[in-house]
């Protein structure tokens, strides 16, 4: 779809016509991809070709890492950057600006146009994770007692710079929020009819406060384009618009895989082995002084190791079955949360699933088990059962304990590492190892 | 937001009209979580207050399991079922036929008007996770050579009927899709310009087999509202709605994140432990089997074990780093191939980054577990080294493994149970414990 070759041609060779007039067939986000894909010098370039206006254009649909936007931002003469912040929606610049250290933002801010400086103010000091950090202010409202005609009006008016004209939003005399009408409304009823007739008054809308994870489940479920964001006052302060949704979706399933492999902010797009050993060397570093725990557990069961050395066979099935048990049970009481259904749940049911969900598990494993190894490895019936048994109780007690930790840690409001996979499945191997050895110390006579 | 009492009390007592203006109150999607709520007796009710049309509605929205939908249905009258699958969108009804088995649909489609049944016959042979499958054919086209008055008018008449009409898709003689047109283009517009004047003729667009994760990769790095579905000749079977698309990241990111859990389909809406062991059950055993090979592999290391226990004070250790390096790497390529980053970055360039990470994660935590054994637990210098290089070795297999593993099925095409996460665990489980045990032996000699 991208004709490269002949846009970095054109643009080596000052061609700024040809240029333009290839580049602009582009759509904003093909734009924005061969733009990142440039060398600095060539970006240059691009800059002499480009209005901040239409760099803006280019920006919002940057797809950029986090830490990459300061220096790509530096190559810019500061003018140029600031005129450009100030022309884009400004969700998106506050976006950009957040990424930058206090100050460089006020530089940007201070040499910006007085309107779009101020506008991007209003959203900086919103806490991120919140409604009002993802929320846009340039959307499309109208009176009250509007007709359909001067509604279309004022649409048609503010349609080069809202962000969606979809849905116009209704407001009374003191701003606060009083219906919605969609542009499917607005164009299939006469113009003398009265807004009030055609709007539903019935408005789902999220506080300025809310969590950016239930703003994108209620957008989610209700199937909306765009939702009013209001403050405890019912006065409207912004919309938000499905495009921003989805990227808030795909960041918080992104951050409830990383946890539960383990690694500090997945990204597929590292692409140098010591930028994805220093994600992944944090959990593993973590992980190794949690496995000398389980170390130092087993060496305290050395007697019992040196007289009956077959015991330890059986360590890695015991230890990987309840680690894998945990993990499921942490996999699906994350989910839980993430998607608020543990508010519908109340807690107590949901541990007492998950204990009913342990003692089958366990029990299936634990009966299949002691078949096996009766069969297999011809020891004694006593040592199928040891297997077995352990294989219950700790599938039980890991199912638990998966799904405790990541419980308690919500309760409390904290969001930590400890409730990851990795983790989980390590303290389960030691839970285990611990009812394993405990068992067989207690009961030695009958296995040797 | 919803009164209950007052519906469910309103539908007891046959308060039609009255239970009909408070539950019209309500936004779609809470009807259809009303709904859902109710007993079986109470939903009766239901269907003599609402018409097939506005069951459909209430249907649109529903968010039941799968398997929910036939006891559903069967407590319709067979004819008022029909009628509404036949006036919901076509995706919509296709969706939920596909839940039922062959005679069920077969009859539904019988007694259904045949318009509807037509629409829905001609989406039900497209294969499940293809954009023809999650497309509706409801969507408004216009002729090239109209202008925006006769767009308009088009536009107003099919508005209550289109999925979307927010986007209109303009076509040929050959009815060949060669541009599209906003509603925002439209209504900005004066009425007598040339549609071909302000429509986009660079449309981005979906071929009627693609897979829907593309699909939806598509829409959200392009930001569009819906997307054109054309079969391989360029005409326009179908759009795409954004709606559809939030469902099918969801689906997918569930997929994967169920893929690492070890889950089959994670479900956070399982209320029953059985349901919850169900799904993850099959999953224990294979681990079961697969856990009992690597306690036959240490079975072969009896002798070894034997004369220095304490070698097996470290197993949990060196298999549970091994484990988790590996859930790592398979995170991260899952992820890469799901974001359809894998095609941009060469394979081979990812097994390198894979190996070199690997070794440097491998190289840290040996270096640090020799001076840990070192020290803490007064063994030789050779008991550290032993435990440090089997860490080394193990960490690069391991991450090699994780990535793949995913990698070759992904190559094939397959999309197995292989490449889940606890498999990789246990295979790394196995392999490490292989390097562990194979060094002990050659090197008994310096340990004991």
């Amino acid at each position: 779809m991208l004709d490269e070759e002949l846009l970095v041609r054109t643009l080596s060779n000052h061609e700024i016509e040809l240029f333009r007039e290839e580049y602009f067939n582009l759509h904003p986000y093909d734009r924005a991809k061969f733009y990142l894909r440039l060398t600095p010098e060539l970006r240059e370039r691009i800059y002499e070709c480009l209005s901040p206006e239409e760099m803006a254009d280019v920006f919002e649909n940057l797809d950029a890492d986090d830490e990459d936007y300061e220096p790509i931002l530096a190559e810019m003469n500061s003018q140029y950057a600031a005129d450009m912040l100030g022309k884009m929606y400004t969700d998106d610049a506050v976006d950009v600006l957040n990424e930058l250290n206090k100050d460089q933002m006020a530089s940007y801010l201070t040499i910006m146009d007085d309107e779009s400086a101020k506008g991007i103010k209003d959203l900086l000091h919103y806490e991120e994770y919140t409604a009002g950090s993802i929320m846009t202010t340039e959307f499309v409202s109208i009176p009250e007692h509007s007709t359909v005609r001067s509604a279309m009006a004022i649409l048609r008016n503010k349609a080069p710079n809202a962000e969606t004209i979809y849905y116009t939003f209704v407001i009374n005399d003191e701003k606060k929020l009083v219906g919605v009408v969609s542009l499917r409304d607005l164009i299939t009823s006469s113009d003398d009819t009265l807004i009030q007739e055609i709007m539903s008054d019935r408005v789902v809308s999220v506080s300025v406060g809310d969590d950016q994870e239930n703003v994108a489940r209620t957008m989610k479920d209700y199937d909306f384009l765009a939702l009013p964001v209001l403050d405890f006052q019912g006065h409207l302060l912004g919309i938000i618009t499905v495009d921003d949704i989805i990227d808030v979706l795909d960041e918080e399933a992104s951050d409830d895989y990383s946890k539960l492999a383990g690694i500090y902010d997945i990204d597929s797009k590292d692409r140098t082995s010591f930028r994805a050993a220093k994600k992944r060397l944090p959990w593993l570093i973590a992980l190794l002084f949690l496995g000398m725990l389980t170390a130092n557990l087993l060496g305290r069961f050395e007697a019992t190791l040196e007289e009956l050395a077959t015991l330890a066979v059986f360590i890695p099935l015991i230890a990987g079955m309840a680690g894998n048990a945990g993990t499921q049970a942490l996999a699906v009481v994350i989910r839980s949360i993430a998607t608020g259904d543990i508010r519908e749940e109340s807690t107590w049911k949901l541990i007492a699933r998950e204990a009913g969900t342990g003692l089958i598990t366990g029990t299936t494993s634990g009966i299949l088990v002691i078949g096996i190894v009766y069969l297999s490895f011809d020891g004694s019936i006593y040592f199928g059962l040891l297997v077995g048994v352990s294989i219950l109780a700790s599938l039980i007690v890991a199912t638990l304990a998966g799904s405790l930790v990541p419980l308690i840690m919500h309760k409390f409001n904290i969001d930590p590492a400890v409730a990851s996979g990795p983790f989980i499945t390590t303290i389960n191997d030691l839970i285990s190892i611990l009812i394993y050895f405990g068992i067989a110390t207690a009961f030695m006579s009958y296995l040797v």
